[in-house]
């Protein structure tokens, strides 16, 4: 705990934080509203030009008929799946054992819904056709993440996404899109959002990851579907009288970071390469397929974590916030990269890079 | 409907209209934001000096042990009701058939949470003491509204309402106070929030109605109680890893205005009054007991709706923006007083009230 602490002080004070776009701090706000007109109207209950054309823009990007902006994509996804067990008269639905519904919501998808998840493939790897296959038939709504955060942001070959669509169709399977880094995945699908979100029912995209900004999420469906989540999503006391504070922002960085995304990937292979050119280092996945990676070190949590605060006061380089126990001894993190990654001196990061093989070279040779 | 829109923009550009602070747009954050620092660190799903400080703050303010901060009274009602609820064993809630929960909500405590309200009183009058003697012990919370928004913002006695409270502990029915406009009460109770909150177990309030925020609302209650409530806001996707947008003015407009209370309670009486003393018309409550009170004429909507577009035309005075057809072919308004009402030139207003008595008379004369 006061290694971790130790850790995120001397990432906190890190000169070269390497992952993300920048500090969560008031000035992401005051940077979105720095050219707003005070005069612009506040949206009010989920109606008026700042929302609607928000949402419009969105459901254009997406290629969906229509888009709800959500304050958190924890609502717009209990929502969803809530929508397509009601269609169904069935409450099963089936999702990745970790997806967020799973592991970071409390259990509000069972608490508040009623729904029975399903928990399709195993921990460490992705679901696929042949998962989605033993499905029976009612089950209302499969759940794919894309990419998969929690196992370093994997992705299935775009040929089994296909298929999977597919069968999901032939079979009346809704299928939902956790797309919370949709945009991040662009650039190694070759593909547009709207081609990815063809093969899916219904979409949820995140406005404060890849994109940076303050918080808050897009519901994309049909127009039926989308009408029924804005009555839940009162329910949910998500129909705020005003969300301008998220939208603006959203509407602000998704101009400016979409077209980054390229090179965030670019970077993160980059990045991952120089990783696996170190002793008892390897990313997962080997090579990014996004902007996130995770990094495997078999060390020890508390000999990583003091490898990394040494690097820190010697070259100001942040490679990690938090480390986390991995099994058999081992550790791991998850790195994702934004505009910081940029900003660091090619030498800073080499030296870095240097350190760190010399300090799991001697971590390693000191336990032998 | 062509009508109402008819009034809704003569309001818009009225010079001086009558209830509100002002205008709901962005000018609202930017001002909240001015003098706060780039730097300051955002909070963190619920962690953080930002929103800590203001927790705590507010529960000093309302005398409880505990408070969170919540995006939406709809979300902190709900889980409150939730959690007592779960306590008691027993679906049963009371409240009155004009609560926010009853009719604002698209049936979220039900759909959500399964719970079973019992209606309290008539639609038309306030919970007496002798409406809750005749509650069954099976009831787990009993909701109070102080002031009863949908009647005009009506008080009970304040002895009536300690007899409630100690009538409740006997029975071990749980009271939740619905304080949505606690602080503009304050005044003609001659009480501390504090005083009034020590006679209930849970009390929510808001930011965005006299107080004039963007949006939120606090949650207090227990050590216990506030941190099971913790648990529910993550499941209903109201644990945002950013609030600050909304607390930053929340904390700004409630230092601003709470000053002001008594000033916008003393001015809503004299405005009542001079309501009072036209042709046809009548306020409810006859004297306010806050900030806020209805307006009913004895005259069809359309007929109001025509006066009220000639006055905002001829002085610049808006005295509503929306007009709703009431029984027996009279219609009503309500009328929430905040910084406008000191800003309008007691000449103006007069005039403006000159033409209201005879644009009624006219109206009357004619129908006779």
């Amino acid at each position: 705990m006061s290694d971790t602490k130790t850790l995120l002080q001397a990432f906190n004070e890190s000169v070269y934080p390497v992952g993300g776009h920048s500090r969560r701090n008031a000035e992401v706000l005051l940077e979105a509203f720095r050219d707003i007109d005070g005069e612009t109207a506040s949206d009010m209950y989920g109606s008026g030009e700042v929302i609607e054309r928000f949402q419009t823009d969105l459901a254009e990007v997406l290629g969906m008929p229509s888009a709800v902006f959500f304050p958190s994509g924890t609502m717009a996804q209990q929502i969803a799946l809530r929508i397509w067990s009601d269609r169904r008269g069935s409450a099963k639905v089936a999702y990745h054992p970790l997806c967020h519904l799973e592991i970071h919501e409390q259990n509000g998808l069972r608490e508040l819904h009623r729904l029975e998840p399903i928990l399709l493939a195993d921990k460490d790897r992705l679901i696929t056709l042949s998962d989605v296959e033993a499905l029976t038939d009612d089950v209302a709504c499969l759940l794919l993440e894309l990419p998969q955060r929690e196992i370093g942001g994997q992705l299935l070959d775009y040929a089994e996404l296909e298929a999977i669509s597919a069968h999901c169709r032939e079979r009346g399977i809704k299928l939902h899109l956790d797309g919370a880094r949709l945009f991040e995945i662009l650039p190694y699908y070759r593909k547009t959002a709207a081609e990815i979100c063809a093969l899916f029912d219904s979409v949820y995209v995140s406005f404060y990851k890849g994109i940076g900004g303050i918080a808050g999420a897009i519901l994309a469906g049909s127009e039926e579907m989308t009408a029924e989540s804005k009555i839940w999503k009162r329910r949910h006391g998500g129909d705020l009288i005003s969300l301008y504070p998220y939208i603006i922002p959203a509407a602000h960085y998704f101009r400016e970071r979409m077209p980054k995304m390229a090179g965030y990937y670019r970077d993160a292979v980059e990045l991952a390469a120089m990783y696996n050119d170190c002793p008892a280092v390897a990313t997962l996945p080997a090579v990014p397929v996004s902007n996130m990676f995770h990094v495997h070190i078999d060390l020890p949590k508390e000999t990583a974590e003091r490898i990394f605060v040494g690097i820190c006061e010697r070259t100001g380089v942040g490679f990690a916030h938090i480390v986390n126990a991995g099994p058999e001894g081992g550790c791991r993190y998850e790195v994702s990269l934004g505009d910081r990654y940029g900003e660091i001196p090619k030498a800073k990061l080499s030296e870095a890079f240097q350190l760190l093989k010399e300090g799991i070279g001697e971590a390693i040779a000191a336990r032998q």
